[in-house]
């Protein structure tokens, strides 16, 4: 099944159109320019200093011929098998982008964090777009790295080798300090403790895609979810931090501490655990040298019982880019539908050449 | 795609028969009489202490009602979809039993090591059970740990989050001190050096398949392999070693260290390192304590750079029964063929509920 193969151009090269130019956006233009089986045919962002530029000077590479769109139209999508989404994180903020461009004949891969497994949470807005996908004979799959790989895709291949399992953990340290200044705001830096607690009440603070990475963690393992439970806490400063962004005082924020949980009955199946912190306090696993304080851990209950460290962590922005652009090929030859990471080929690295 | 799935049974269990009841074969045997949504209709092995039995009193259950079987014959293998299939290492060797499996109709995973991806070193027969497999609408996949999983299917799976990728390392230290006997003898323990390099000379000894998963990662990867270099050395004792199996003096044989490593042009492109011997001599990343004296540990050279580290390493002989059975649903789902692991879905646990 080669979903969108009648779309390939006249030069076997693939056409794909990026839907949002924000950092990983960008990110994802500059890795398709390098792809030579992949041909970048649009580029579509209403931001007033982005739209009508050329997309390879505004991502700070040649020109290339391709001028920024400033709306979803289907002059901006057309000639393109494949759109690469990355606007947002809400589903239901980006639902009519992922309509429109699933009805336009295009399969999808996007960074929008909740599309990962929107089953559990956002079931009616699933079920609309993996009926409109089916029609168009499309493919549409939510990836990145987390969600998409670190804390769901990655744990549920290592049970690969288990003949039972009990209990899914997943432990990620993100050292926030040497990362944009958006993200440390994100994460509450600098915040006063109760600012940080009444914007977690409001759903403004905290990690969007963790509980759906939870979900689609029970749902590979075949576990019955009867409730997921999500917590955003402050990390207290206990001494002052400065970055290039902001300073933090001592007894402000540096970070946020998310742990979800997904239970069958009253017996917890999975328990994944996201520190995103300025200088996050060191653990045994996540140790100062080498400059390195993130970590990735990963540990099965069950038999045989497996732990993964992922010395230093791995790092966000490079492999969300890596896992929409590597989903390329995978996504091409899947069934139509709206799949998740679980559904597709196992993961790898695709060089871009010719398809 | 379900192959296969006309052969469903009545009840909806998947019909299932295992060829060969070595120690593998006992403990995939066990784990399928466990799985509900499975049924086991025939199981295979000449022996004579096992030819005539009933497979679940053979492999310490009760009784299932199933006579094992001396041949592979029509009769033995009625009612299946899927052979589960562990009798030998080298491919030449089983590929009348793999032709006849898949000439009755029936999907075959295979724990034979040659088969995890046989395209390098033994084209001819690959493509003859390709061709064998397409014509009979069935799928034939060679799985396990190693290869199958952590030296070749976890590498490629963990390169889906970079972008760019130029090496392949993967180091697997096995501590074979509480391990069978026959895999102590497998590994040299005990020989005199020299003897232990007449053995490799003549073929004899070293793992089977680490060359097939150096051959699969540069598959993956993309990488036109040029040459694949295949070396046992031995480990030498420096202080006795007892088991209850053997005894080494210093001097004599305690494991084999095996590398493979696979050539683009004058580039080295993948890298494995397997380390066999009872006590295998500590490192940094694998510790004493604990007692667990093994380790499975991946490097990808890219761009973000990897490392993962399993503390312990993948209890072989689980994770092998593990990977067999926890295939069954994907081979279902497959489209016919000679597929490897890096070409069906995702791995991952397999309650073994209906399926």
């Amino acid at each position: 099944m080669m979903a969108g193969s009648s779309a390939l151009h006249p030069d076997h090269r693939i056409g794909v159109v990026q839907i949002g130019l924000g950092p990983i956006g960008q990110g994802i233009v500059r890795r398709v320019l390098e792809m030579p089986g992949v041909r970048l045919v649009g580029a579509v962002d209403p931001a007033p200093d982005k739209a009508g530029q050329d997309v390879g000077s505004l991502v700070g590479r040649a020109r290339v011929g391709v001028e920024v769109q400033p709306r979803l139209d289907p002059d901006a999508v057309a000639g393109a098998s494949v759109a690469l989404h990355s606007t947002g994180s809400h589903l239901e903020a980006v639902m009519d982008q992922l309509l429109a461009l699933v009805e336009a004949g295009l399969s999808v891969i996007s960074t929008c964090e909740e599309l990962a497994w929107p089953w559990h949470h956002h079931p009616g807005p699933a079920q609309r777009l993996d009926r409109a996908a089916r029609r168009a004979g499309v493919t549409v799959l939510g990836t990145g790295v987390n969600p998409g790989f670190v804390m769901d895709l990655l744990p549920l291949v290592m049970t690969g080798v288990c003949t039972r399992v009990e209990h899914v953990h997943a432990r990620r340290v993100v050292d926030a300090s040497r990362r944009r200044g958006p993200l440390q705001r994100k994460i509450g830096s600098g915040l006063a403790p109760d600012e940080f607690d009444r914007l977690v009440a409001e759903g403004r603070l905290g990690h969007v895609g963790l509980p759906e990475s939870a979900a689609l963690v029970a749902a590979g393992m075949g576990w019955r979810v009867d409730r997921i439970d999500n917590v955003v806490r402050p990390l207290i400063a206990s001494r002052p931090i400065e970055t290039p962004h902001l300073s933090v005082r001592a007894g402000q924020v540096q970070g946020l501490l998310q742990t979800v949980t997904a239970w069958q009955g009253d017996r917890e199946r999975v328990r994944l655990d996201l520190v995103m912190a300025l200088d996050p306090p060191a653990s045994e696993d996540a140790p100062t040298a080498g400059g390195a304080r993130g970590v990735d851990h990963l540990r099965i209950t069950g038999e045989p019982p497996l732990e993964v460290v992922v010395p230093g962590g791995i790092f966000g922005d490079t492999a969300t880019v890596a896992a929409v652009t590597n989903a390329i090929p995978r996504v091409m030859e899947a069934p139509p539908g709206l799949l998740s990471v679980k559904d597709l080929a196992a993961p790898g690295w695709w060089s871009g050449a010719a398809w």
